[in-house]
């Protein structure tokens, strides 16, 4: 929704496709653009000034536009628009892309083409733009007429918010410099305006199966809660039902946000291995899906199922894509469930003195993030200690890497820091991923966002050291170790930061890390902490 | 072709597909693997341990490895493979396999997936790798069994050279780590061994019909030079049909490889505007394409022809994929064409110290370039300059992004020099494009290569604003100037390839450019060059 109440598409006189496109975005509140357009999309740039009411935020790679995307739709609730060029523009944009669509995030991603009359000449840049596109999009079109750009863009709009992903237009060039042949933008605002959600309802059906299935157990009940089911709401009501009946919550394991801090139930993450996850779900007779998917291994191993929850235990309440919070809350009262207090809980405390660990990080960091700060977590390193720390902290909300591609933590800070410039972001991240999408630091610098970025340098792929053993590679060989190692050269990050135009400092202990992170804090806009493990 | 001509992977027993593969691909001469490996990959890792024979070269973003691959596989004139890690993975590629596609440069595409029996279950890195990976593969396979994976080596690398682009092979994680059921490898090495280029000759129909329409000919002739056709032989035999017949010779505009320097013929490129390059051609009764696809517009302008010969005038001599070297040789034979001595050329004089301009810049580094360099050109602000210089410069090869799809240069650069560890290597850069794949810097680093890259830094998309100008938005408000400006916060070259370990200067003169290139093309090793524009 924008926050301009008025319709200013319509009163502007659209001279071309480009302009009507923009003119409707301005209507129906996609007022945010990350942008790395090439020739073919200088229309749409053009238009942009043109057609007032859409800011362009320019990534000096399409990884950072998506990114960035997929963080504003997480923390603002409606989607952004991308502009990306051809497709490469877009296949450097699928890893994050894929990441939103994992997560649910609703994203307008707007593709340029050649000329719809140049196309089959098979110049240089032409490829299969939608072949790209479908594996990473609820929603793909490829727009035909210069005057259907408005209605494309209300349909790429409805379907990114009701399918809950990316939806991809493709727009050739000369649709966008062509005329109109009618003046009208399209009658986008419903009556009612747009919800800003635009989550279904769960059916009172899955709310009625579902409480007959928790009055029916005789055994432990888990309830794991995933989507809108992770907002205070929906926690709330998990915890009243987690007191009436005894039932053990859980946070899926990427939980695209999740609110997290005091005054919330305690929440673990479902666990990361599927041995460990196994085992954690191996006594209950109901698992209750409450925003989540049935739970299924991240990664198939070898004589271990790959789903999780014990046969015949699954029940689900409400679906990622359905109102999983309000599906909770009906269901709590259905089945009397009154309000709970939560038990005291143990004051955050600083670790002593002592040199970082990933551990001792996530504990430090726990203890000084601000009320109302957005934390976007990538990599376990500190990532894991500081979500276990962190059910103690001040409120907060957390975004985590739902779909899995790495490089998506620093972008999605970006786009939260855009979505809500008046609250704190953290970026907590692992040195192997920031490298992916790291040209985030300079759209952060130039847009002055108040970020601190927080890398965890241990300078290797841990998660692959840990793979490799499990993969019965206890011993790696010079071609395992030079695949899973970042320390020769050591990469120095306060360098890279300098690039880019973000101040940064090195940390070595926990007291020289609160003092940083306190600094930061206090003195806002962008940061970054290498912090040496 | 390895340089052992014996066939280790047959003396080894394999006990798993990942070994079988990796014996396999050195039996066939794939020792280099640029990797940027994940969980579903673990088993090809601990097989490049188990198997000694290929070399990892590992990247730390997914477009630094394909594009590597490019620049080796032009280089070295065979493949070299890549190891990537799911959809996502594949989807960093993407953009420089599409280079590698267009530059009909042989790759061998390896694409780990989730184990086949878990992969139904839509985890979170699931999704459709097949989907992504065939708009920039010319063949694309994903591995039915652990026993099948040398055939399916063999028949990617058969698909890479003779289909000239990248072939894609999807591995399950379960084949990988499945044991075999039958122990020997296949029977890779054909008897008298692999071509090494491996083109199809082109027929002697097309050199008789091109004789002919030279013979016939009563207006200006052009021969568009492409692919094999910009070797020396190519180059040699076009400027024997140049002198006997009047022939106007171009290089078509982005060649994959084209020799370059004082002892080969003078050549333009083809302009790239399209009106340009229609004005250059205009006069032509005949076209001959020598490895070169017919010439069309890099993008559709309204108003201008897609096509840029003259209709009727195009005639194919050999196209990309065929020797076009060996047809012109074959024509100028046939047309009785004798040896012709090349005109005297002005020597290469060192511009006036003078602040860096692209054009000055492109002229001292042609000046110093040395014999038998290597140079990697991305971006037109130096790279049309030099590339106009570098006829008269010491004998070097050239390489250019054919395929359009930014971030090529600096990671072609690294493959190069992999390649050709005894050559110096120049990678000619333009800032913006340079940001999509820096990370190369730190494998460049790591491998020690020798190579100098040289950033132009104008700290703007410039191409965008000529685009824009022809657009019609001569004067851009401050969205178009926003996306197009690179200005702000201004980045801090010397301080990125710091960062990745790279030493660095910045010059804002020409006598200082001269200076530093002297130095670091002396010192060896890596380098980088800030030249302020």
């Amino acid at each position: 929704m924008s926050s301009n109440p008025s319709t200013p598409g319509k009163s502007f006189a659209q001279t071309n496709g480009a302009e009507l496109l923009v003119a409707t975005a301005v209507d129906l509140g996609l007022d945010i653009c990350f942008a790395n357009p090439g020739t073919t999309e200088m229309p749409l740039v053009a238009a942009l000034d043109a057609v007032p009411g859409v800011r362009p935020v320019l990534g000096l790679f399409e990884g950072v536009c998506a990114g960035a995307a997929d963080g504003y739709g997480r923390i603002a609730g409606r989607p952004a628009m991308t502009l990306l060029h051809l497709g490469p523009g877009l296949g450097n944009a699928v890893a994050n892309l894929h990441n939103a669509h994992r997560a649910y995030t609703p994203i307008v991603n707007l593709v340029g083409d050649h000329a719809s009359w140049h196309v089959g000449f098979d110049a240089a840049l032409t490829s299969d733009i939608g072949s790209l596109a479908r594996p990473v999009s609820r929603w793909v079109r490829s727009a035909k007429t210069a005057s259907g750009l408005g209605d494309d863009l209300v349909a790429a709009h409805w379907a990114a918010i009701a399918g809950r992903g990316p939806a991809t237009l493709i727009i050739p060039a000369d649709l966008q410099s062509s005329p109109l042949d009618r003046a009208a933008a399209p009658e986008v605002r419903p009556a009612g305006g747009w919800s800003v959600r635009g989550r279904a309802a769960a059916s009172d059906v899955s709310v009625a199966a579902a409480a007959a299935a928790i009055r029916q157990a005789r055994k432990p009940i888990v309830i794991l809660l995933g989507a809108t089911a992770l907002d205070a709401k929906g926690q709330d009501a998990a915890w009243r039902l987690s007191v009436a009946f005894g039932a053990t919550l859980y946070c899926e394991t990427f939980p695209a946000v999740v609110e997290r801090g005091s005054t919330l139930p305690e929440l673990d993450r479902l666990p990361y291995f599927p041995e460990t996850a196994i085992a954690a779900l191996a006594d209950a007779e109901v698992v209750l899906l409450a925003g989540a998917k049935e739970p299924v291994a991240y990664f198939g191993y070898e004589g271990v199922p790959s789903l999780l929850a014990p046969p015949g235990s699954v029940v689900p309440l409400a679906g990622p894509t359905e109102d999983a919070s309000a599906a909770l809350v009906a269901l709590a009262d259905l089945l009397g469930a009154g309000p709970a207090a939560l038990p005291a809980r143990p004051h955050l405390t600083m670790p002593a003195d002592e040199p970082l660990s990933g551990a001792n990080a996530g504990r430090v960091i726990a203890a000084l993030v601000p009320e109302g700060a957005i934390v976007s977590i990538e990599g376990g390193t500190c990532g894991y200690p500081f979500f276990t720390a962190s059910a103690a902290a001040a409120p907060h909300t957390v975004l985590t890497n739902t779909g899995g591609a790495i490089g998506q933590g620093i972008p999605a800070a970006l786009g939260a820091a855009i979505a809500a410039p008046h609250r704190p972001v953290l970026a907590l991240q692992s040195d192997g991923s920031a490298q992916y999408t790291l040209q985030s630091l300079w759209t952060i610098a130039r847009e002055r966002c108040d970020i601190t970025v927080l890398i965890a340098a241990n300078h290797s792929y841990n998660v692959l050291r840990t793979e490799l053993d499990r993969h019965g590679t206890t011993d790696p060989g010079p071609a395992a170790q030079a695949l899973t190692d970042l320390g020769n050269p050591r990469i120095d990050w306060l360098a890279l930061a300098r690039g880019y135009g973000v101040d940064g400092v090195r940390v070595h202990t926990t007291a020289q890390l609160a003092a940083a992170l306190t600094d930061t804090l206090r003195a806002g806009g962008p940061h970054l902490i290498e912090m040496v493990l």
